[in-house]
């Protein structure tokens, strides 16, 4: 988030390697997802990450393609989450101190339709407050922060967990 | 590809550590594999590909002799084929707009007779326009792209999705 | 271990992303877990931590929260303990001097209270001198030296031993 | 080898960090062991280098005690070896020139009476000139090259095999 009010974020041009960008490919945009600073047309998927900010007053979102992510969203889909208990990593999501927590990482299905998607998204997080992240099925993991700190840190607990999970449900 | 009428092709010499090459270790080769600049023998699979070039006009193509793409290339043999879908991911896939795409990876057997695994090759590469690789059993994937950006990024994407295969049928 | 009379150890605060540590961010503290030397407050195990060193006179003590000794920690919990036996690289640990070797690493439910934690500990590592580390379940890995060259090297032969292990029962 | 005539070995010195090792660290040995340049006593596996360099003229021997080493040496214990069948990556190993090779890792038990062990290997590579590697049980792979490139490769093909085929007895 580069400044609150008014609104305004910092977000990825549309199809970019992300391995190589640079400064100039980061759009600044407002709360409807108009640039005001940059070249280039928005990320496909800026209405999530404005659905998220509004919900929650997130300073930084993030988005992972990652291997466990996608397949355990595939394989809890039926259950509508995966749920993440008991864990002592757990308490690197911010407000949890014990790892008798129980964390509830939601899946949705996958669609193209980015704005009914941050629709439901949006009602979602109201209605659950204790949210650090959700699922798109066979496609990956949001979650956030107050700052880009915060969030790389659930992204890293969350990454982890998943993985525990899903190496534990192969057998080991 | 170094230039397309005349057709010229840079490829690496054969019998070389991959990990240690320099610019003098690729050769310039025509349509008919002769080599044109540089010493040495031209790769062993130089013939297939001329044949992807031939039958795609790619001007790149990358082969790799990966964990994964060995693997399902032949747990998936009887098949015939590696099917991928549903997956957000596909969307790296140059003309690929939606995860709802089915992509097909086709496997061939391997061969030492290197000409007539590459007649094979062109003539499903010229039937079905819509692939972007395909494996050979026991021996790893072929990709490619109209320039060496977009064959890295088919690389990326379809290494990615044949270990979340691989995993997913190891139970997870 | 800064001294050992009096008793000085060094030990990050709480609360820190161990990624980006820098001197300032270690603390001195005396055998009753008082700062002598830093701002901040002393990590939260940092009472397992003297009960290791009081115990064994360690010089260093290192803490993972790694993939494979949490995996085990929980898969191993009916038995009390992660057996590791007839294995080359137990060799690396201090004292052992042949394959034909069988550690044992207890594993000890997981707390928030880490006094009471700390005092069994403390009783089990008094009573059975032949031990190199222990679990704490779906939290990780302990283990120490007389010197953090001793403690790394325990590490890296306990975790890649749990990583073998785990490996085996999911069919290898 | 530093010199075939009189016979001279580098070898590292026994009980090192490989990870933090310099050039004084290595010792120079004779064909019977004795040190003739360096100081510290050789490696304890010494007795299997020499007997692998006077069993097939090798000028490197490498030695690894790798996750897939390990683990097969154990699942195929059995058997008395790990047969490596039908991969394109074999035509990685000197002197095979088509995928439809097959290979065999004899599997030794591990001992620590390493002069008897020597012996065993001796006769086995006398007896059979193939063999480009072997396993000792619960410990790892032994393979050798004319020179270091040589037998770096054979250590990057046989690990690969080794992976390959300990994945695809886990399901994939």
């Amino acid at each position: 988030m580069v400044s609150e009010r008014p609104l305004r974020l910092a977000i990825t041009a549309t199809g970019l390697d992300k391995g190589a960008l640079d400064a100039e490919q980061f759009l600044e945009i407002d709360e409807e997802a108009r640039v005001v600073r940059g070249k280039g047309l928005p990320s496909a998927e800026t209405g999530l990450h404005l659905a998220i900010v509004g919900a929650r007053g997130a300073g930084a979102v993030l988005h992972t393609h990652s291997m466990w992510s996608t397949l355990l969203s595939e394989s809890f889909a039926a259950n509508g989450a995966v749920p993440l208990e008991g864990f002592e990593m757990l308490k690197g999501l911010t407000g949890v101190r014990t790892h008798e927590h129980k964390e509830i990482l939601p899946i949705f299905e996958n669609s193209q339709d980015i704005d009914q998607l941050a629709e439901h998204v949006e009602v979602l997080l109201k209605r659950d407050p204790a949210l650090h992240g959700f699922l798109i099925r066979r496609h990956g993991l949001y979650t956030w922060g107050r700052d880009l700190a915060e969030a790389k840190r659930h992204v890293e607990v969350l990454e982890f967990l998943l993985q525990l999970l899903g190496r534990s449900k192969s057998g080991v």
